[in-house]
């Protein structure tokens, strides 16, 4: 179904809002080099001319469904607000085109289950979803010792991730943001979901969650600024993720404890990775009384038990979305495998759910809880606040 | 009642174990300059050797009640299980001894508030406890900073504090340890007491804990070697508290979030803090959509918002301890204000209580939770061990 001509993707892409836009110059700039933009679809009038000048030749559609029907696009990217993610992409993927939706995959757990199940029906079509942060060449890294079992079985995770700070006006921009019935969450389902998701990617999802959550706590949204969550591994292991979008001068500090080592993010940017010689167990028990003496003496040497690895990698703004998207691309073209599949986004979705519903509930919540349990919580608070239809 | 030969407290050491014999050699150095040794009780004949032999012409005694009747020690401090800290400390204001007890001020609250109760009818004796870290300069000026509100009121504090790896060999030192019958506890109520003090010291008492809690997680014990808990303050503001003792590579990182500004303190040596130019919800407020472009375009300059400063103090090992002592003596001569008062005790206590409690009954735990109800849990716990009467 690619265009034979140039052999590219041809992406239409739906919303040419903030992330929109930034992905159709990515690709008119060459950054994608097997994509090229099919189509654009944007309701919104006042961005008609912009739209002209800047895309002259491009396609341009008010109404999605009708630039899915018009055979000018082999793929769409769902640019749009979350609660759309779901139905848009169940929309392309029934008419044959490719679906790479936007995170996160949906707002509550129901509408992406079903677009999982939608999805599963179609095995020839791509279905994706744009966590960029799996691109970052750190966390893959980080992903991969993880995995390899450098470090052992995990014993514990900690990530405070509070460097988005957004002041009021960002979220006076538009009505539906910061809102139950037009965003669906604050920060766990706008600013949060690619951390959510790389928590889960790197060190398994956990059995249950237990959270406090302050909703408009200073900020005046319905929605949540404010998270601290505890959650059980069901192992004796446990993790915390904090996060806050009124934090100046943000945090991001992300710890992983394993059986034969450590792992400390910082910044997204720096981690310091300790692997021990012998598992700590084995440390522990090989420790005669002497030993113990030793080192409440300070006198055994730290550099026999373990070395120290500092990893940075540079990973410039814009190459993460632009290599999801080129991945994306080579996936329909050659089935090259998914950074991202599709069916993932519904674990971090989940555990967003999970935590809005421990802390409206007041109890620890399996992530196996019942999705219907979430919608008529989250309707009530739709209902409550006025200005949407339910879901 | 002080010596009047020589001015100086003349204190009676309630067993010399590590701790004991550590504020024997404080004192018989001169790092005490009001205190002096006055006696010693250690019911282990086998170190009546080295008493003798290091402290010659020091009282010695195996009794602790002789010796508190011997007229030799003005004051005491008590070294020894934690359970036995609240029953000296009656006994020696009973008989008009000024009592300094080591931390935790006892292992479960019920005990603690006797002991409290008793020294409130003494108001004339000196009634202390050996948080020592409440001596360390760097503490102190945090304690200052969040005190005289530079840095608003708190949002979020997090705490993790996993800097006191214990091999095996150090839990099997002694019969009594890591059990729940001897020692009551493991990392809450052996390594963790100082910070679970300063923590509240500096910035209040939480309302309310969840908290997921592994017993014999890495180490062959009945008690806690790994702790993850949540706090709730009741307006709002979260926290969370993390230790273990299986962490070779421990992280000690303790991050306070306010209205105003935010320190980050690392290593328990560097304190990072940030003040804002105006309160962060003003900030918040008066920024215009143009600001809020420049900001997600980096054009905004932080400097403008903010100034950092980085606090260090050198704290040679031994002065903390050293100078509780000293102040201690102090508070006895001349009624100097005590950095710790021992009332000041319970609070460390209730928090590692409600905090077991919590994990026990997988329930969010008051912190006015009813402290028959932890010790009738904890007794149950000394049963099934079976090594030492229930209390």
């Amino acid at each position: 179904m690619t265009n034979i001509s140039t052999d590219k993707v041809r992406l239409g892409i739906i919303g040419l809002g903030a992330q929109g836009s930034t992905y159709a110059r990515f690709i008119s700039t060459g950054m994608v080099p097997n994509m090229e933009i099919g189509a654009i679809c944007e309701p919104d009038p006042s961005k008609a001319d912009l739209l002209r000048t800047e895309y002259s030749g491009v396609p341009f559609f008010t109404d999605y469904i009708e630039m899915l029907d018009s055979g000018e696009v082999d793929a769409v990217v769902t640019c749009v607000p979350h609660y759309l993610h779901p139905e848009m992409g169940i929309y392309a993927l029934q008419r044959g085109v490719h679906a790479l939706v936007e995170k996160p995959a949906g707002v509550y757990t129901k509408q992406v289950a079903e677009l999982n199940a939608f999805a599963a029906t179609k095995p020839d079509l791509t279905f994706a979803i744009m966590f960029n942060q799996r691109n970052n060449p750190l966390y893959q890294r980080i992903k991969q010792i993880v995995d390899s079992g450098e470090i052992g079985r995990i014993r514990r995770t900690n990530w405070i991730i509070t460097t988005w700070w957004r002041p009021q006006g960002y979220y006076d921009q538009s009505a539906w943001r910061a809102t139950w019935g037009g965003e669906g969450g604050g920060v766990l389902v706008n600013q949060a979901p690619h951390q959510l998701d790389l928590w889960q990617w790197i060190c398994g999802i956990p059995r249950s969650v237990y959270a406090k959550v302050a909703y408009g706590f200073r900020r005046d949204i319905a929605v949540e600024d404010e998270v601290t969550a505890v959650v059980d591994y069901g192992d004796g292991a446990t993790g915390t993720f904090v996060t806050a979008t009124h934090d100046l001068v943000g945090t991001d500090r992300f710890e992983i404890l394993g059986d034969n080592g450590k792992i400390v993010v910082e910044n997204s940017k720096t981690a310091t990775v300790t692997r021990l010689k012998r598992p700590e167990r084995d440390i522990s028990d090989g420790m005669d009384m002497q030993d113990v003496q030793r080192l409440f003496t300070g006198q055994l040497k730290t550099d026999d038990y373990y070395t120290t690895e500092v990893i940075e990698f540079e990973s410039p703004w814009g190459a993460q979305h632009a290599g999801v998207l080129e991945n994306f691309a080579a996936n329909i073209q050659d089935g090259t495998a998914l950074l991202a599949p599709g069916s993932d986004g519904i674990n971090g979705v989940r555990l967003a759910n999970a935590i809005h519903l421990s802390s409206w509930t007041g109890k620890e919540i399996p992530l196996d809880f019942d999705e219907d349990d979430y919608l008529i919580e989250l309707n009530k608070r739709i209902r409550e606040e006025g200005k949407f239809p339910e879901r």
